[in-house]
């Protein structure tokens, strides 16, 4: 039977990268891996000052996860309104579907961060770049746009720059941000990593960010499970939403349910990304000896997670004996509340 | 032409049960019924103290109506907070897409009900239950997360049960239901047949249940139409939401209008499931000589109907003289405000 | 290449129409023309007196445009309301999907209107008619629906009227208009030729309408640009919605650019309809010597649009030199601001 069954595990740190100046990047989508039918992503590097250039996504919103380094963003929205933040390791970052945006990484070291897409169809082809753009429009109306000669026009970058080194702002100049008062929280940058995370003694813990923290994040929520080895994130489903995984460290089991005897299950590790889709009972099990943490990105703005634990011990007695078919000597043993992350 | 003409009548209780302990269940949806597109539905029996065991619709929000016996659910949602509810003849259930929930008889007799999903791809193939979840996966990750041993994982249920037989609840115990407090409506409970109907006096009454008054119901409106011999459900159209239709009691005459001239008839019987898409004009015509009950689910939490009556009553009679190509003789008779079901 | 690449141009003006008793209409939907996928388009003339008869349609809502004349409509709702409104050139009305509605030209002059829906699919076959509706069903039903006799409902329009000769109505009778009060805007009707536009002196005007102003049109946003010859609506895209155009007067120079150097232009006059997809990079340059006047439409209550001026003015220099690959002396030049429309 499991030769039926999908799969849904994908190497992407294995994938063949896109490179560029200043920059190397891995996506995948429905179009490599089957099972990613609503959630699409990337594993992204940017050399200190290069820039991810100028660009738009014309079918999905773009959330944003800084594991190493130091980024900057723009975004600009439809009112016109311009958004300059500095994104630190931790960091989160949204932008609406077909909003502008730029990513440059300001720090002396390297940057590395994961992108995760609203749409299983993201990919190329609807990625918009300036130099592209610009360079794909007769010469006169980018020259009447941009209030330059054509010659001028002739100069600029031809084709799609797609990645471009540019010099480190100088931090003098208060390029590096426009922000001119501190705050945790901006228009499209929330620190997820210090978020105060609910804790699981001797299990782990989680981190969560939904639209009801991060207001402009309308589709989608992400999370951060950290589980200590032999731990289990339980067996649970997610009503609303389809799961994308990306495993940030350690070496996990993650085992999909679905539905009439149907169950597939396959090893994690650092790079490697899985999917869920919406509804589908599933666990992971930290079966390595350091701590495993996990990415999650799910397509709805609102989480919601039901786990087995919380489920059976809100059900009575005499329904629970009836549906297993044992007696009281093994339903009394039974969670009788949330586990979360089991020891 | 009809050889081409969809069909908009499926005889749902001369289909071939699933039968179990306890349990007998036919559903149809667009698998069996090509018209059914977004709705599909099913007819439940369960003897006294049987289960429809544990479980959650992947793709599927649950609107259920009992016919006969005395119900006992329970609902989890994502919170954690479960309700248990006691439902009579009449009464109404709602369960989110998703949301774990068992459902069982607690009468003396036996139960049957009607159950409407807003997707007309429910199946099983999307209901997931908990025996079928906890025998899929790994003895150990079952253990685990149940806090027993392997040993006694493998006395529970192994596969699927579906429906089981539970001892009737002791009432005494307080298991038949969690409520201190009397309510009308609670959670995902509401009381459609103690609703005080919209009553044309001769012609038969019409009730409905909508998010409005029931407020988790944000994807299914429910109604029944009772009507008398000879009355007339008069010609109209919903805009918002294609109808699924459950005859529980007579003989009706139903007609669906698809536009450029196309029509098509029928007559149903008790037990017979009619379905109309949005937008379609249709009536319902009481053919028989007993009441006519209707039990009827719409794909929308709100509910938006347009009847003939109201509308040319709402339009200037030069205009309708000439829209008909007839003089005020004839538009003079015509409705002057709404009638819904015509003696 | 461009063998491959979409059209973005239909002449709908050139279309063999269907005529009627005093009405003449053209459409195009995805049927005739691929790229319209999400949103269709009518151009109508109706004689003095006449009518576009009592219809609803079952999968789109209806945005209307005056172009020429006086025009009378009647909406009803589902929950009875009925709308009647007058409209004049520049006078734009939405009736909801589903709404029941009917349109009449009242003036001694011919009138002509845009309508725009928002569905690629919209076509006659998801358009009901009331004479169709009325002699689709059995004759009995009719009767009594009506509260007419059999012969009489015989003498009613067989089949489908779809336009209809009525006399204009008399003023003094009332039937004109159901208002006692002035207004400017009511519920389906918006005078959007009325609104104070935004004015870019020596290159043009724009108007909009959405919810926001019109609070029933939840799904299509409204536009008119002027644009003065030689001037050019900048390059820019709608992160939210397709859009449709329909050009009033003039020529002009339409593109799109599809990502990854794909680009298609094409030229515009009068009666030519325009589409661009969600989020793809468009411009429109009047080419002619006369004013240009486009009519808009987007398949979205809210507008959103991103100009290349705005975004490039919200960025550091230092990302635009290394994006470009040129320096300040070119950088310099690019516009500071949102500019619209250029001269």
């Amino acid at each position: 039977m499991s030769i039926e069954l999908p799969n849904f595990k994908y190497q992407l740190e294995k994938k063949e990268p896109r490179l560029g100046p200043g920059g190397i990047t891995r996506g995948v989508s429905v179009k490599e891996f089957d099972a990613s039918k609503n959630l699409a992503g990337v594993s992204m590097h940017l050399d200190p000052g290069a820039i991810r250039e100028l660009h738009w996504h014309a079918n999905a919103a773009e959330w944003g996860y800084v594991v190493n380094g130091q980024m900057r963003t723009t975004m600009i929205d439809p009112e016109g309104n311009v958004s300059i933040d500095i994104f630190n390791p931790g960091d989160v970052w949204y932008f609406p579907r077909g909003y502008g945006h730029v990513l440059q990484c300001i720090s002396s070291e390297s940057c590395h961060f994961i992108l995760i897409f609203d749409n299983g169809d993201f990919s190329e082809d609807h990625t918009f770049s300036i130099t592209d753009f610009i360079s794909s429009v007769p010469v006169e109306i980018a020259a009447q746009n941009l209030g330059i000669s054509e010659d001028e026009v002739k100069k600029l970058y031809q084709g799609e720059a797609y990645f471009a080194q540019c010099e480190l702002p100088d931090i003098k100049s208060g390029l590096a941000s426009a922000r001119n008062t501190v705050s945790l929280v901006s228009t499209h940058r929330y620190p997820l990593g210090a978020q105060q995370p609910i804790v699981v003694p001797g299990g782990g813990i989680q981190r969560v960010v939904t639209q009801k923290e991060f207001n402009i994040a309308r589709t989608i929520t992400g999370s951060i499970f950290e589980i200590e080895p032999g731990g289990l994130r339980e067996m649970h489903w997610h009503p609303n939403a389809d799961e994308w995984q990306y495993y940030l460290q350690g070496n996990a089991e993650m085992g999909v349910f679905l539905a009439e005897g149907q169950f597939v299950k396959d090893e994690f590790e650092k790079g490697d990304v899985g999917y869920v889709p919406m509804g589908a009972g599933h666990y992971i099990k930290n079966i390595g000896s350091e701590k495993l943490i996990v990415l999650l990105g799910f397509n709805n703005g609102l989480y919601e997670a039901i786990d087995l634990s919380s489920w059976i011990s809100g059900n009575p007695k005499d329904i629970l004996k009836g549906n297993f078919g044992v007696g009281n000597e093994i339903i009394d043993q039974f969670p009788d509340s949330d586990q979360l992350i089991i020891k």
